[in-house]
């Protein structure tokens, strides 16, 4: 049974009063409150909420929500963000010319445990064009060089623009995107193959192997214009021996780099990342 | 800096406004929340709460707050527990043959990891007596056999009692409770050197080696009357290979049992386990 | 660069010169050993060994290899195994209704992460056919049924041996295999949804969640006679919490079953597991 | 029962016949092998070996087998190493002002996980003597400052000299060691409470908070003259959330760094890590 629900991203600055206003709009309303968090960084004094409820017998019309949850939001100098259950989010998938984290997202969705649409492939290579066909979507060949990477990053803009994508996923992309691009695009998660601050940069499982660590690692994080920093919603790990060659390392990784992307992806389609300074709340 | 805080653990049938009407109790009494989480198990149809709030400010006398809260909880058909920060709890830790539970809680208790006084040793051996002296504890010697157990138990549950005993920890302890010990002295916390419910009852290590494991693990749990099957509180585990020995599983499973001991018996003192039926929810 | 090798598994009890003998055997046929790992069961008094040599520059025709390592191992009563690195084995694959596994597979053989042929699938239901189709592989649907399992089964054993398989994978098959099959076709491999020897038997989530346990697993095992006690290859877990429900349980399950069977099956290809007993030794 | 045994670890040019020929020396000495274990770096051109064998029945007296071995070493231009397990190391235990590894180690050994004598504690700081005092063990205070650390480094090498050490373990002694010093005594072990080479130098657990990692990890490591960047032995990790502030993740490193020291220092006292450049083989 699939439950329709709408779910209230929330942060401000701590204050009093601040779960029962919230639980009160929607309690007032006639909600019923399924999944309800919330954190308090006491050092940056901010709270930060995720409330999810049933939008069955809620007197509000959908359109009206967010207007009149402004009301309370303004005075508490609140940011929120409001997600309906019924709107599945659009997604663009970005690939070079490795196919795991593809071939791993396609079937997430397609057995419905990602609960997104794929508008488009985008890459910078041809190779993967026969996985998308076989898939039945549309794959877009945009080839990066040194002197046309502003001009394919608007083409890029103009087709995440036409198909109404709301995420691009990198899933081994393998190219920096520029901050004009980030301005005008911000919504972009990442599969580093590393345990992120280590080995930031190319060729992180060479330089795992050639520092002898006993444990390799992948993270799922926020495209920022600093290149790695960006904000992390998820990282594992798994270990290594001196059996490992880097080829080891590579094809462990590839296991990690799939399963954390993946729950980088889910957490974000289900609306339960809130994003401040450089950190994540993660209400899983 | 330390907060003085109260905490409210709730269970109720599911209905609305819940989140609300007890947000709103602590707001209208002039509280901020510091940790709110809740649990909806929509199949049981219960609803489940841990709210943490500032005392400072707070409009009410402490010797108010269960009062006030009970009268909006009795409508709710709610069970609730009231806890303050400042009442330490004290703890009893029962033990055998083995030190290294004992050894991991004093250490933590007495490094403030652990927030517990510690009441009373009991023992069914006169082994680890000296470690208690160690330490400035009382130690109680009480062998059990076949015939004495009944009368032991009564004289376990006197010194529970006259110490004035909020939990017992059964570090190893290696003896079953009875039913009416438990009647008497409901919350006790084990831990049990297997991840249950794999291995259930006496030498799990062998047991596990015979079975030919790939992985171990060390469980803490509420005693019940039902052995080995109480509500779990926390678990991990450890790999383990084919070169490993009963021994090194001994071993291993040492580091792990006093791991797991430890998070289960924090988050006890914590409040932050609630109980239904055969689960808990931990409000981490 | 792909290196032509010889493998040699040998178990026999204990004495005195097994590693020099079996070294001695290589090294005087001008044999460069690169990957020996060795081990006694001081217990069983048995030891047991796997030596990995280079072709290149031995002495011996590989026709010859086995029957002069026979004079040296008949004397030591030992059980042994040959295997060539450039004879690639031919597996099956049996499914039911679930994809994750037989996906993971296709993807893992197609990508070399895996080192196998695939020669037929074999499923009890038609579900999956489009999957195989997709990768050009034989679907043979032999549907069981309370009446039909002893006809079925020696059509799957005929489809075997025609199509000359070494390992059958049950990639979440779900059928009890018959006493005659297996002693017909001993080589399979099977993935159990949980952390065996827990949850033995159907709905393992279920029971699971039930029980309330805050981790879960899977086990890959060689299938025996005796349901779900077959020798452990590779075990892996993953933690949840009471926000998880049985759907949570699956899905995360599927994560670890595809990774846990992928691991069991490439140590199986490598000729890295000897199984004695209801035990394993893997030389990873 | 405890079986006494000759360890030899090897490492050596890559070359044929060298499993072989160690085998076969202890073979013909009449020795029973009982673990032996073997790496091949193809990309350095290395084979490291670990071979332990019981010395009853063995027919050459101790103090032969290194002269004996020798002989065969020399032509393959081999470095090795032979221990006897009768021979139980001394260790020297160095700390600041935290007690958790110290108390750890202190409890390791005198529960005989860890097969060591206690030579001596030395600290910068007087705060941990009464646990020296606790376990009767000489404790020497030598604090450090801006101008004297040269001579409390003489200080300190005379004192392990003295004592005969074989190890120093640093269980967060947060001093760096001179080349001087690390030249006259090289082997020490240390443990770095972040996981290498993420957040190398001081505060690690700040500077991770800062970062927003979801997990944090505790890297024990052979202290070479490049801080934190010295052969790895072991690793480990526990996952965090947002709602662990910089003292939860402190309070969760400690059992890591308690658990990864110990398990290092065991690697080393039982003669399983072979360095060789910056890495570690580890026969575990």
């Amino acid at each position: 049974m699939v439950i329709d629900t709408a779910t209230l991203l929330v942060s401000c600055p701590d204050q009093q009063g601040l779960v029962a206003k919230i639980a009160s709009f929607i309690y007032s309303n006639g909600g019923n409150i399924i999944h309800a968090d919330h954190h308090t960084d006491l050092e940056a004094g901010l709270f930060l909420s995720r409330i999810e409820w049933q939008l069955q017998g809620f007197n509000l019309p959908k359109d009206l929500i967010g207007r009149a949850f402004n009301a309370i939001a303004q005075p508490l100098k609140a940011d929120w963000q409001l997600h309906f259950s019924e709107t599945i989010p659009k997604v663009a998938i970005w690939v070079s010319q490795q196919d795991h984290c593809l071939y791993d997202l396609l079937w997430r969705i397609q057995a419905k445990e990602l609960k997104a649409k794929i508008g488009l492939i985008i890459s910078n290579h041809e190779k993967l064009a026969s996985i998308a066909e076989q898939f039945g979507i549309e794959y877009h060949y945009l080839p990066i060089n040194n002197s046309n990477k502003k001009e394919q990053e608007l083409k890029q803009l103009e087709l995440l623009k036409k198909a109404d994508i709301d995420l691009v996923i990198l899933a081994k992309y393998m190219q920096v995107l520029s901050s004009d691009f980030l301005q005008n695009f911000p919504n972009v998660i990442n599969i580093h193959h590393s345990f992120l601050p280590a080995f930031i940069g190319a060729k992180p499982y060479h330089q795992a192997y050639s520092r002898g660590v006993k444990i390799i690692g992948a993270t799922a994080h926020y495209i920022t214009q600093d290149l790695d920093a960006g904000p992390i919603i998820e990282q594992d790990v798994v270990k290594i021996s001196h059996r490992d060659t880097v080829e080891d390392l590579i094809r462990k990784g590839k296991d990690l780099e799939k399963i954390v992307l993946a729950r980088g992806v889910r957490l974000h389609l289900q609306h339960r990342v809130l994003v401040y300074g450089n950190r994540t709340v993660v209400f899983a």
